[in-house]
């Protein structure tokens, strides 16, 4: 990959698929060029520790500092502290790696100094040596919670102590209407040539970011293309809970299903093109005839070479659009 | 060891050489029949935990946790948290392994919850597998201040981070006037037959013991033997700044000047025997015309069996002065 692109790419991102997407966009595109607002509704308070699972996924991936195995967690990781709070009857349901501690550590040491998390992601991002820029999208605190048929959970409540069994109802962003987008997001929205939606969890990885009061307006206001791949396979989410999330709130899972979730940019939403994986080309001229140019290609992200492969079709697929618009 | 000794112990202990004798007491008396009174003078916060590295010391080496090597910290030990910290530009010089942590964290946890310093040692010490008493002398934050030529410094500043370089000129034990004993440690002052004073250092280990308001009132008031036990040998510390401390003083650093810190029974202080080392023999007769009984052995803890070796000859030289009384 000699010649990088040079458009100025912006990336939404969640945790494990959107921190690959992130990734291969990293490696195709101008250090420079690339910002990732990455979601902070998965974030809370866990053991006294501000925990920022798909902020920390997307910096260790991006850093190269990533369990390649798991997608999260960092490698090489060990597990004793967790191991002694767990002897010692406390809480070990949230897996935190020994090395993962030390980020939850010392960034909630800076934010009791006063520092903002976007502040700290900066930061770390150069320690990391991350020539790419990453900004959670709000200082502020807007946790996810889940409506389930147990109650409203807390988002790592539901996500990792109940292995997402809930019965999912809605969702609820807690604090939105108070929050503002953190520094260089609507920025860096305005500078940009193309946006990428990467594929991550619309209702939990995606909407947390478009709620943000400013995003959503700043997205549409925009006139680069805008484009998301989907993270719904042949009906299934790659990882996670997307497909069930979108079976129990009364939708058929399926590309298809996503593209209208972001909807049309002028007609019910914010996409110019939506990215498919070959399993689901047979759903292309309708998502076509909703007025989305489509690409099929293959999305699975199983290697390093998969993300940069999908990441310069997907630039090469919003070059088109910008000729084409 | 096969017949323990039944008599009800106290000792007043601060770290690594408190801990040994602890631990060799541990070994020679009745389960039940020994609590240890601990330091909790060199208690901070640290990195948003709350560190109390006697207590942890303490408890460690009693429930066998603890690093044989430096007396401090956990056996297997990983250094992967702090590691991650500092590669971040974050405090490093308090050495916390990942398994310590792992007790700092749930101690942080469960104090945010409202449970006391002295609840929370009585459930680590069940959950350890610790069949004797442990207590933190208070549930206050009671921190030891040191007065130094380079300013006033929190303890472990002065000790961790200065490495207990800059040259003191006095002691502070903050809030202490405002502090209470933890619950259990006056009544079993009151119900002991012996207490012994750990070889630790009797400015910043001993003293914040005795400072805090009611100890040193139970201590006068009890008819039973106080024994300390030099933790100077041949004018030097076994380790840590105890006979650095004395000289900056104004005080010659020997098994008399520590004897003369304590002071004797209904005279100026409070023991009734003193342990010293084979090495500071010759200061014997001088202690005893103060007024106390002497043991004169060989008090250096090199190994396990040294520590019950001394233990068990601490317990037989309380029962002497018990018959004699």
């Amino acid at each position: 990959m000699t010649n990088k692109n040079s458009l100025q790419v912006v990336a939404l991102a969640g945790g494990i698929g959107g921190a690959k997407l992130a990734h291969g966009l990293s490696q195709v595109v101008m250090p420079g060029s690339l910002t990732v607002i990455v979601n902070s509704g998965d974030d809370f308070e866990h053991l006294g520790l501000k925990i920022c699972p798909d902020l920390d996924t997307v910096c260790y991936t991006l850093a190269g500092l990533a369990n390649p195995e798991t997608g999260w967690g960092r490698t090489g990781e060990t597990w004793n502290a967790l191991k002694s709070v767990a002897d010692l009857g406390g809480p070990n349901w949230f897996r935190l790696g020994d090395r993962d501690l030390g980020t939850h550590l010392e960034r909630t040491r800076l934010l009791s100094k006063g520092w903002t998390l976007s502040q700290i992601t900066k930061e770390f991002s150069r320690a990391w040596n991350i020539v790419q820029t990453i900004i959670p999208v709000t200082d502020d605190f807007v946790p996810t919670m889940v409506d389930t048929d147990e109650g409203i959970l807390p988002f790592q409540e539901y996500f990792v102590k109940q292995q997402y069994r809930p019965v999912v109802r809605g969702f609820r962003f807690n604090n939105v209407d108070n929050s503002k987008p953190a520094p260089g997001v609507l920025d860096s929205i305005r500078e940009a040539e193309l946006v990428v939606i990467c594929p991550s969890n619309p209702w939990v990885s995606i909407d947390p970011i478009l709620a943000i009061p400013g995003v959503r307006m700043e997205l549409l206001s925009s006139a680069c293309p805008i484009i998301a791949v989907s993270p719904i396979i042949g009906g299934k989410a790659v990882k996670g809970p997307a497909a069930k999330m979108y079976s129990e709130m009364g939708y058929k899972p399926s590309a298809f299903t996503v593209a209208e979730h972001y909807g049309v940019r002028l007609i019910d939403g914010i996409l110019s093109g939506f990215v498919m994986d070959n399993t689901d080309k047979n759903m292309s001229v309708e998502i076509q005839k909703k007025g989305l140019q489509t690409l099929v290609t293959n999305t699975l992200m199983k290697t390093i070479a998969d993300r940069q492969r999908l990441a310069q079709e997907v630039i090469e697929f919003g070059k088109e659009l910008i000729t084409n618009n």
